[in-house]
């Protein structure tokens, strides 16, 4: 697969599972990952989903709008950034956002996310 | 210096070397240096600044509003999430944007950029 296309496979099933299962992120990250939420800096997978999932809202759902990609130089691992939509159940309106992954290559064929930087694109 | 403030210096000049001398840049890329400018793919700072310098505007202000940075994890790099303003001479509007740079350190003990992506915020 080239790597736009393993980008956005990527991008997609973080996202489904993020709006289906948020405790199922865990297993997309690793001790050594990091996560900066609105400024915020969280280390390590546990304490990462911890955050995601006691964010102030249960339901959500992404909407995509364009996914980058680049070879990061670090063990065939690549950037990831994405630009996108995030729909509250119950608010009228859709928060922009943009996230960056930074992904490395796991012994087992997959990826796991390095680097996560969220911010919310506010008008 | 800690990775903050290196990071917040190192987007401010980036971006007052953007507003008052596009050319200037090319000292901050190298032949590897990627750009995808607007979904668009560009290879080496030569290119990199050829694009730069070639957009269709001639005056521009950038105001930056957050500068997020992590180690990438690769040879003391840094990655760098920003989102700012874009005043376009002439314009009314600002145009939002969001970028991020992966900073790697030169033995000049300065940095230089590997991967850039940038993206306006579209409405």
């Amino acid at each position: 697969m080239d790597p736009d296309a393993l980008a956005k496979a990527f991008v997609e099933h973080y996202y489904s599972t993020f709006d289906t299962n948020r405790g199922g992120l865990a297993n997309l990250y690793q001790e050594g990952s990091m996560l900066t939420f609105e400024g915020q800096k969280i280390q390590g997978a546990s304490n990462i989903v911890a955050k995601l999932t006691s964010l102030p809202f249960q339901q959500c759902h992404h909407t995509i709008s364009t996914v980058d990609c680049q070879p990061s130089g670090v063990n065939a691992g690549m950037l990831v950034f994405v630009s996108g939509n995030l729909q509250l159940v119950g608010e009228q309106h859709t928060l922009k956002f943009s996230q960056m992954f930074h992904l490395i290559p796991t012994p087992q064929g997959s990826y796991y996310v390095l680097n996560d930087i969220f911010r919310l694109n506010y008008a």
